[in-house]
This record gives structure tokens, C-alpha cells and sequence, in this order.
């Protein structure tokens, strides 16, 4: 028990001197250099992303999307600190994967998401995520305050059969705010993700990666879903067959196929929206 | 038994008086004099918070929310009797802390909200609170009439960690029609809810509390949802996680960081309602 | 058991004469003569309650409501066979008590409600009653299915404390195709009914009444949330304090207090869909 | 054990040549005839009924419905691969029930819906089958998966007494994607089917089926909902009185009746959708 409040006491020093480093790094270093401008597709994609999922109740003003930048895999690109239905092309960012904004002269650090570390951190770790979604969905709340593990019920949601671990902040930084306001606690979340498409956080909300912003949207959309629909399977007192390993790895396989034909509806409906 | 009734009895000879007491009052006093113009900034704030809960299903004709004048801590501002949904800047009226309106000549009384006493005698007791919604929110009912103890489910609801209690109006004045409809049950509410953020109503709805405006809105957006996603994780069978005490007092230090973004996104799809 | 199925066969047998009988009667009879034009208000109200009705999906095309003529107890107004939602007024028809429809040359029988027997049955029996709704509300379904009664969970639904029966077509009928199809099965219907405010069909929905066209609009909408509530309650694991008779009573009394700006906010929602 | 491997190999190996077969057939056949231009209504019809399901949340860019061709038994009409909210009667494409798309030039395959074969499939195998949808709805999804049957709850399902059965895809397949992507597998899902209604997939969705456009609708909204409401009828610990198969016959011997006017409705509400 000593020895528990000892290393968390240490955890945290170590925490803030990180946060002073970062600081001092930051007066120091000179503000880091755009990757120069990303395909206009990528920002229109990224606009639609996050009205898509604010249309299907999964993202408001605290909840963000990211996508990597597509001239340089140490650049991502995320709104600045608004609500994902008034987002539009002129206020998506370029952030290095230490989270800075790029070139951004006159923005208070006020005006970005305090969360963004999330996004950096998983960037760094995963070279092959491409996309990350930080959500509030209500229905996963209840899996990640309960440990109950998600377990795939049909092959939309095929990607959960690879695991949805829960990122327990309190084991990390004992009592907090539980927001990921630093590199080291988007560190931390990055490493408990691990190879896995997403993690929930207990208390908090989840962050779901992808190979592309289309597959980031909808498994975003299908984790939510699943979630619903496997606490009503789990409350009709028989047996449940969840899909395979085996099967959710050749869904995966093909996985995107007809994507693009859902997102358009999806689009449409979401831009549509006065 | 016999000491229980006499003292009901006793206690509705009161109630009675102070009726009396009040109308005497009012008939014998000046109505009360404007605390002159208030911010027209607070009254755009007030129309749209009462738009944005009519537009989560929080708000309809019977429910209301309030909000102090930012002249005079002796003065609240809120609508007359109309449908949230219906309210426009020159339907707010000024109410001293009796709930007597202010300066409106020629409005019956029949055109306010007959539970306005449940604001004044908030405010009365409560100098911290700045608003104060009225809700017969869905999800609250079942935890009312049930008295199974709301705990927060996640950051968002952090505020229920200190503790939300349930008004029983039996225990006070008996069978009635179930209505605050007077200074003394407005008081003995306020009462009831002390120091808490909010307090249920059974078989009723709920009192709510903030020091904002804005932050009222939220706080009765995320007690509803929290209250759906406790009743669904409690259906799990399994132990639940809710958040510790320290961790809520932290969130709620920081609290309101990032809300004025989310109340813009808010706004905007309330406002933009027909 | 042989006396229960000698029974149900003379019963059968009735019912056969009762519609032989209502034939010939309407081929002898002349049509019923208009009782005048009703209040031009009073079409517009039915007609924004069926649209506040099928705006909450508490009605679609094969549901209904009435209300009776105010300028004659013995005829009610009901919209023709359509979607309450593409109603207007001169799709409102005057019938009589028999449910013939009144002046209305040209008008085939198949573009009549199958089931409006239901409201002229319940407008014989009950003097009381000025407007009926027939519903197949999602929520009253499982109600009517396992017999569990309903109780009032708050205020806005008080009026459940006087109970709501529920109607069992087989044991008056048989196996049937579930409709109330003729006056006979009105009448049986209406009888089910008695004094309550409300009556679910097993396997087929509710009729509701109430004094006022918005009262039953009201009710619809509260009778079928309170469904819903009940069934959440139910599932906590915890003793539920229903409302008392007593505080029904007062409520009732009062009923209809406030119900007006409700009502203005609903139709305004309502009419306001394309 | 080992020859169920065995006849898995066996099984695998003869899907694999009618595919090849299929391929070299494709190649070596011309390419189908039309059986000339369908009724324009029918067109309309078809159009409404995606949008009427996108509008209730049961089709996506994955779900489809088709109807059989009103000049030729051996044609059927689905639109190309596209979200059924973004489908116009352009969009309409002649199947024969091979499923390959008649005079279609220049429309690469990976533009039509990749299970097809469900509907081509049934209609070779049910000739009464005028109209078929294939859906993901959420609610199906746990009665696939548990096995539970379901049962009807009330006359608007009634057709489900007729017995839904499940497809386990595994039984004849082994591990899949899930997908039925050809002829065999179509075969395999209509077989299952039988002479029912419909059939649920177990975790995938449904396949629904009518003797007419409108009712293959509303059989997919009813199925639907009234899975949701036997999953809350089966948690109120009571017996549940569903309706008997002599009911359901009664009702189903009339059932369209008045289905005309809600599909006014529907198609109304669904048309005016941006």
C-alpha cells in the first residue's frame, strides 16, 4: 500500500515534469513547420466526419475527430475547439504529433481541444491508424464502468472480436478530472489501446481508430450500436452467438466494401441539417 | 399515528395562514418595483436555454427555467406561462423573490407558471445558485418513485456525486395534487435539496441547480441521460464504477470549460427548430 | 366447457343477427340527417390532434380520433380513412351514434375507419365522454399482452389510478381478426370500458377518453409514456411509490391547468412538418 | 468429426465450382434480355419503399428491396448499389434471377449490391413472392443471435405466427464474411426460408418477404417493432398471451386493408426528407 502511494507519487512528479518540460520546450522550440496544404477531399471528408457522427448523436462540442495528414505522417488534422455540426473546412488545424498547432499565429491554446493528446499519441504509437474518433456515446459508458467486455454481434461490428480493452485513468494518475489533458496521459491511453481498433475509457467515453476516416465514422457508429444491442441480447437469458474470430478477420479482410455508398447517405442527411 | 395527524393538521392550518397571509400581503403591498433592464446578453441566454431543453425532450408547457437578474440578487427572470419552445425575449418577466411578478400591469395571474415558487425559494435560500430549471424529465421519474440513489456514470454528470435527494410532498403536506404552488412548499422544497445540485421530485420531475445559466442547461441534459445509462448498467449484473467524490470535485473545478462550445452547437439546432 | 362453447356459439349467433340487422336497418333506413355545421374551431382542433398524435408516433393510418358534435350529443366527428398526419379539415365527416356517416353522398363505405364502432359506442354509453382515441401505441402493447396493470408513475398521468382494464376479444368473440368491426364488439368494447378513462386491447392497442379533445390528446401521450417509465421502474429491483387515489383525485380536479400552452407548443411542432 | 470436415471440404469445393461455373456461364452466355419497361408506378413504388425504410432507420447503404417485374415472373427490379435515401427511378436496374443485370452496358459489377442473390434466389424458389427485403435492422439482431423465437404481439405482425426461422450461415458454409455473394449461398438462405414469411440471418440481419411492395414494407416496420416490443414484454416477469395462429390467418386473409392509406403516410413523411 505504501509502496502503491510511493509509485503513484512518483508517477506524478514524473507527470508534471514532463508537463514543465513540455512548456519549456515549447517557449523554446520555434513553432513547428506545415507539411504544406492536404488534399481539399481530405478536409471535406474530415467536415463530414464529424457531422455525420454529431447527426447520430456521438459527438458534440467535447467530443473530436482527427484524420493523419496525407503529405506527412507526422501531421494530423482536427478542427479547432468547436462543436462537430459547426465545423467547416477553414477551421481544420494542422497539429504535430506532440499536439501542437502548426502555423496557426493569434490562436489561444484556449481555442483547441484540451483532449487532442489522444489523437498525437495514438499517431505515434500506430503507424497504421490513419483516423481517430474521441467519443462520448452514451450506450458504451455502461460497458466501460462495468468492465462487461463488448463482444461482437454482427458483422458491421465485425472489428470488436479484436478486442475492446478499458482504460482505468485512476491506475495511471490515481484520482483525476479524467480528461487526457497531457502527452503522458494520451501516453498512457495509447499503450493500453495497443494494437487494438479501440479503447474504452471508464467514466469517460471511448477512442476508436481506423485505416481511413470513412472506416473511423463507421466503426464509431457500429461500436455505439453494438453496444445497445448486445446489453438487450445479454438481458434475453439465452445463450448468445457472437461472430467468430475467424469470421470478423474475413469481414475485415473486405471491410470498406460498400462503405463508400453508406457514407453518401450518411453525408447527405448530416449536411442537410440546417 | 394520532400526533402524527395533529401535527399534519398543524401544519396545514400554517400553510393555510401563510396563504392567507400572502394574499393579504399582496393585496396590501405595492407590487414590487424593477430592478430596472437586465442584460439583453441574459435574456437571448434564457430564451435559448429554454429552446435547447424543449429540444432534448426536457422542457414542454409545464416545465421552466430561470435565471437570476444579473442587477439584483433579489429579482429572477423567467418566461410567462407559455411552452419553452414558444418563449421570445418579450415574454420574460421579472419576479421578486415571492414570485410576485414585476411591473407587468394587466398580466392575470393566471398566465404564469403556478410552481414559480419552487425558483423563488431556491433562490432565497441558495445565494450561490444563478438558475434554475423545472423538469419532468422521463429518466428522473422511475429514480424518483423508486428512491434508488442516482450516482454519476461519467464526467459529464459529475455534479450527482454530491448527492441527489428525493422530495417526498407527503411528508410534508400530505396527499395534494402533487404541485408547488405556494411560497411555504416552494420553501419546503428548497429545504429538501439544501446544499445539492438538484433534488427529484416523486412522482413529480426535479429541481435543478447551477451557477450558470449555461451550465444549468447541461447539468439537466446530463442528469436525464445519466440517469438512462445507470438504469441500463445496473441491468448488467455486474459491480459498476461510478466516480469517486475527488474525481467530481476536480471535473467540477474545472466545470464549464468547453460547455460554451457545446451550448453554440445547441443553440444552433434549437434555434433553427420551426 | 361444452356450456362455454354452447355460449359463445349463441353469442356468435347474436352477433350474426346484430349485423344482419344493422344491414337491413341501414338499407331501410334513410341516412342520418346533419345535426348542422360544428364549430369551426373544433375541426381545427381534431385535426391538430390527430397530427400532435401521429407527430408523437402514437398514431399512423390506422388509428384514430374523434370527438363529439357540439352541437348535437348524438352525432361525433371523425376524419375519413386516412394518415392522421395527411388530414385536413374537409376530411373531417359528421356520424351518428350508429357510426353511419352523415351527408355524405358518393362516399364509399371502404373509404370509412374499419373500426370507428369503437367511438360510437363508447360516446352511447358514456355522456361523459367527448373525445376518443383508438391507438396501437408500441409501449401499451406489452401491457395488453401479459396483464401486468398500469400504474400512475407521476402527475401527468394521474389519471391511471382509476384504473385501466384491458379487453380480451376472445372472450367474447373467439379467435377473430382482433378489429372492432361492427357495433356489436363496440358495445362489447364499451361495456369492457365502464367508468375508466382508458381500456387496452390485448394484442391490438387502447382506446382512450377523456371530457376534452385535448385531454385525450394528453392522455395518449402520457398513458403510453407511463408505460414505458413503469416497465423501466419495474426492472430496478426496487419497491415503487405509485401515485395515491387521493392525489389522482386532486390532479384530475384540476386537470387541464396549463394544458393549453402544452397544447400550443405540441401543435405548433405538429403542423409545422411538411 | 472428421467428416464433418470432410463434407465442409466437399461442400466448399462444389460452392467454388459453381462459381467458376457461374464466371464461365457469365462469360460465355449473352447477357440477358429485357423482359421490357415495368409499370412507372411500380418504379415509384419501389423508389418510395427504400426511402420509407431509410426514413424509419431499417435501410442503409447495405440493406436492400426488390420487387418481381410486373411484365415477366422471371425478372425482378432493385436499384443499383446505392443508400436507399439516395435512390431516384433512374437508379432501377432489370434483374433476371440468375441476378444478372439486364442491358446494363458500361455498369461495372462493383456498382450492384453484392447479395443480390438473396432476392434473386427466393423468387426462383417462391413463386408467390412478389417483393423482398434485405435488412440489417437493429432489433433483429439479438433474436438472431439467442435463437429466441419470435412471436407475434399484436395484429400488425401478425404474420410472424407463421414462424420466422434463423439461417446460422455456418451450418452450411463454415466461417464466412458473412455475405450471401453468390448463387449458392442464396440457394442455401431461400431453402432455409421455406414457405415462411421471413427469416432471420444470425449476426447479419433479415431477409422479409410479401405478395406485394407495401407489404413487404410493412412486414419489415412490424417485424421490427415487434421484436422490440417481445424483448420488453419478456422482461416484465409475466406470462404473455401472443396471438394465435387462427388469429394471425384471420388477420393475414385481410391483411392490406388500410395499409394503402399509411403507406401515404409513410411515403409522404419519407418524400420530404432532403
Amino acid at each position: 500500500m505504501v509502496s502503491a502511494l510511493l509509485r503513484r507519487g512518483a508517477r506524478r512528479l514524473l507527470a508534471l515534469c514532463a508537463i514543465l518540460a513540455f512548456c519549456c520546450a515549447a517557449a523554446a522550440q520555434p513553432a513547428p513547420i506545415s507539411a504544406g496544404p492536404p488534399d481539399p477531399k481530405l478536409i471535406e471528408d474530415l467536415v463530414a466526419a464529424g457531422r455525420i457522427l454529431a447527426d447520430h448523436g456521438l459527438l458534440d462540442g467535447w467530443g473530436h475527430v482527427s484524420v493523419r495528414h496525407d503529405k506527412d505522417p507526422d501531421r494530423y488534422l482536427m478542427s479547432r475547439g468547436l462543436s462537430a455540426d459547426l465545423v467547416t473546412a477553414k477551421d481544420i488545424i494542422e497539429f504535430d504529433l506532440d499536439s501542437r498547432p502548426v502555423d496557426t499565429p493569434g490562436l489561444p491554446m484556449s481555442g483547441l481541444f484540451t483532449e487532442r493528446y489522444i489523437h498525437g499519441e495514438i499517431y505515434k504509437l500506430r503507424p497504421d491508424v490513419m483516423a481517430v474518433v474521441h467519443t462520448h456515446a452514451p450506450s458504451l459508458i455502461a460497458f466501460g464502468d462495468t468492465n462487461v467486455p463488448l463482444k461482437p454481434m454482427y458483422h458491421r461490428a465485425a472489428f470488436i472480436a479484436f478486442g475492446i480493452p478499458v482504460f482505468e485513468i485512476r491506475e495511471k494518475a490515481g484520482m483525476t478530472d479524467m480528461l487526457i489533458r497531457n502527452m503522458t496521459l494520451g501516453h498512457d491511453l495509447a499503450e493500453a489501446l495497443g494494437d487494438h481498433p479501440a479503447i474504452l475509457m471508464r467514466g469517460h467515453g471511448a477512442a476508436i481508430t481506423a485505416p481511413t476516416l470513412q472506416r473511423v465514422v463507421a466503426r464509431t457508429i457500429f461500436l455505439s450500436l453494438n453496444a445497445t444491442l448486445q446489453a438487450d441480447a445479454m438481458r434475453m437469458g439465452a445463450p448468445i452467438t457472437y461472430l467468430d474470430i475467424e469470421e470478423a478477420r474475413k469481414i475485415e479482410a473486405r471491410e470498406g466494401h460498400g462503405l463508400a455508398r453508406t457514407w453518401e447517405g450518411w453525408k447527405k442527411k448530416a449536411m442537410a441539417k440546417p
